[in-house]
């Protein structure tokens, strides 16, 4: 079966932790917004099926994902959904139960990441709310970011498998979630990031670790992989980028 | 199993998602922050927990629940886990990850209802944000709020199972969730939420039939029920309800 992955098709955004996972298992997968309108893809594609009135469960915004007929939004319970399929993660319900509470603290912090340039609404263009944006960056880098990268360091020291990963001894979803947060950190604020990071040496480490995986790092260098840029979730405002102390 | 629930003992905030469950289904459990702590209760309590270094799964802030030794934190995943045994979800994979679609949009409804209040940073008072806040709250009453409402008025239309339930034919912790929300609402945006609501005729439906849930009505009327107050997420400062058009 080949799932067909609806995002917008110009930056990495909540669709990327969705595109790794696929990516990270081989699994093979369409980006349907980033087809030719031509051929029935491109964003058309993706509103038409956002805006489905026949549709059971609609939902409610990109990334979402078709897997035959079943459609399903939000990016937690995609990787919720793909990752027993996939193997990224363990079976047990308790260890799926902590790799999802792990990953809604990603997406907790991506949430506070993207409002650092849009702290008013998602609607208004950055310079229309950049003295707002100064005053939420100060606070993110200095109180935010350490906060949830020490909650991090300090799971995977208290990982009873050790700390390569952050639940168990395997790889999951929420690894590459991580993965991909430490990438918009460093992308967005590097000098906040790396001074954060000098002090979470284990983040680092599974960072690194899922770097590393030959399929990740083969997608890595591939056309698949879109750059960060100033339209997406991170984005490189030098102003907002305020290392604390 | 008596569950214990961890969460701030003053506001009903997002403890208040898990404690509708528990109570929804009659199910025994401890709220530890409001006990005595000449009891071993209370915020201490919660607070050793939270920051116990010998936790193998350390939740990242409250509210978290712990069942024997097992501890899990982040609303949505600790109402994922109780709902198979509270009987707040139906049992099919696809309807357990539709139920958690929704429980996640909620959740992010929620958390822009915080921000409007809060648009800076949760450790300033509303008072060195309200410029801010204003900004914020105009945008989330002309916007989001109908956004998000217009949805969840939406699947329950399009729900095959008829539209008194948002998941087939029998309340789930969703419709819990939702009821939360819908009262959370009123209680912040009297003039914003009822001009959105009355547009949304089965969502208001929705939250009806779970107010009338006896277990639920005679929870309501009890002291276990926490107000809402200018402490928690939704907050009634009238300057901040804008009803849009």
């Amino acid at each position: 079966m080949t799932y067909e992955l609806h995002y917008w098709p110009t930056i990495p955004g909540r669709g990327e932790f969705v595109r790794l996972a696929l990516e990270a298992a081989g699994a093979p997968y369409i980006d349907i917004a980033r087809g030719a309108e031509d051929a029935g893809r491109g964003v058309p594609a993706m509103l038409r099926t956002l805006g489905d009135r026949s549709l059971r469960q609609p939902p409610f915004a990109p990334p979402f994902l078709k897997d035959g007929d079943f459609v399903i939004g939000q990016t937690a319970a995609i990787l919720q959904y793909l990752a027993p399929v996939l193997k990224l993660v363990a079976r047990s319900e308790q260890a799926r139960a902590w790799t999802m509470q792990i990953q809604l603290t990603i997406a907790d912090m991506v949430t506070e990441a993207h409002d650092t340039h849009h702290p008013i609404a998602t609607s208004l263009y950055y310079e229309d709310q950049k003295a707002e944006a100064l005053r939420r960056a100060g606070n993110f880098c200095s109180e935010r970011m350490p906060k949830f990268l020490q909650w991090f360091e300090r799971i995977l020291s208290q990982n009873p498998a050790g700390d390569r990963w952050l639940v168990g001894n395997r790889m999951s979803y929420a690894d590459l979630s991580l993965f991909q947060l430490v990438e918009g950190l460093r992308y967005a604020f590097p000098l906040a990031a790396e001074r954060v990071l000098s002090r979470t040496p284990r983040v680092v480490g599974t960072h690194n670790r899922v770097a590393a995986q030959p399929r990740v790092a083969a997608y890595l260098r591939s056309e698949r992989r879109i750059a960060f840029n100033e339209q997406g979730i991170f984005r490189r405002y030098p102003e907002l980028d305020v290392p604390a102390g």
